[in-house]
């Protein structure tokens, strides 16, 4: 017959496939916006204080990272496995969404990270509470950006034409992202059905969506545009 | 009569201007270092565990970088102030070190901040003990850059050929670096002068280059250029 395998020979057989493939792209998606920021902040930055303020948003990604990859690795998963299906996309996000100036590169980091870590946030609530706590952990950083919000709510209230400008580029960023997240989908459907799954089935998602538009205005108001 | 003024209003008077120089040209140092090896382990890393390899000793700078702006605040001096200065030069040295690929990154992460740790540490002996502790502190990061020492040894011993192109890179890094002190001392003679000093004259210089040689030749060997 066959030989009894213990469980602790396949730990990564305890956890859907769903799990991995979340704490896979979460990995990747802090990975490149840790290069992104660092990016931004060394050759957008007005000011070498500006430049650290974005570079310590960064280096909390990159701590985000490292939490997430180890996760995996303690589930028996192989990491870099894990964020390769979505190493593509989210470059392709990062490569659309290069920040012309300053003021798109904060907004960039608030409003493009802040979508993007309400959906895992969200998603991450239906599945097993120990992914959900860590994926929780990981996304804690609103009070960090808050100077971002402050430097653009004050260049917005000074010339409220960039605050028309900076509207529009925040509506590109989502359309971005949901063009990106879309391909990922049609590309991997069973991540795309295992993610409706894990969010209770189509009127989750639903309620998904409106949760994170209502989410993403709160922040378009916060930041004055 | 003049009021008196208490030693806690003026705290940055009780340092040398050399102190302050040396904090500002290691922030910046550490900074760039970070942004720099942050995106070579974007751009040239040929796998995604190897760019965490890489971008994990990029935020070990980033770190650094944090802890010397923070004491250049403690002793009442402006960071952005004390930085600026360097900001030409040290950007130069990048610009025309720009690594061409992987092998070339891990070289330059490992000899060039060699070098220039040295040099820091070198100079930090002889300022306040309390200044030499900090920068110790700062540049103790020899065991994360060995997994560099152990992927250039792996390929140089299964390539020689890539070993004698990697020797002249070496070789380049470090005639670049001489190239853009010499620059900085010719711009701040104050501050070559303060640097001469603080290492107790032209004596302990040529003794400094001989340590700076030494230790860079120990560092070849242990890459096995």
């Amino acid at each position: 017959m066959f030989p009894k395998i213990s469980r602790s020979t396949l730990p990564c057989m305890k956890e859907s496939p769903g799990v991995v493939d979340l704490l896979g792209v979460l990995a990747y998606a802090e990975l490149s916006a840790y290069a992104r920021m660092t990016e931004d902040a060394a050759t957008l930055a007005p000011s070498l204080a500006d430049r650290a303020a974005l570079s310590e948003l960064a280096v909390a990604e990159y701590a985000h990272f490292s939490l997430l990859r180890d996760h995996l690795a303690g589930l028996g998963a192989d990491p870099d496995a894990a964020m390769t299906p979505f190493v593509a996309a989210l470059d392709a996000w990062h490569a659309q969404t290069r920040p012309a100036d300053w003021l798109q590169a904060l907004v960039k980091t608030y409003v493009g990270d802040g979508i993007a870590n309400d959906f895992y946030r969200e998603v991450a609530r239906h599945l097993d509470p120990s992914v959900a706590k860590l994926v929780d952990e990981v996304l804690v950083d609103e009070v960090r950006s808050q100077f971002a919000v402050e430097r653009v709510r004050a260049e917005v209230e000074a010339d409220p034409a960039a605050g028309a400008r900076l509207a529009l580029w925040a509506r590109r960023l989502v359309g971005e992202a949901l063009s990106q997240a879309q391909q990922v989908a049609a590309a991997r459907p069973e991540l795309a059905l295992s993610l409706v799954e894990a969010s209770g089935g189509q009127a989750d998602i639903s309620r998904l969506f409106a949760t994170l538009t209502e989410e993403h205005n709160k922040r378009m108001a916060a930041l004055g545009i």
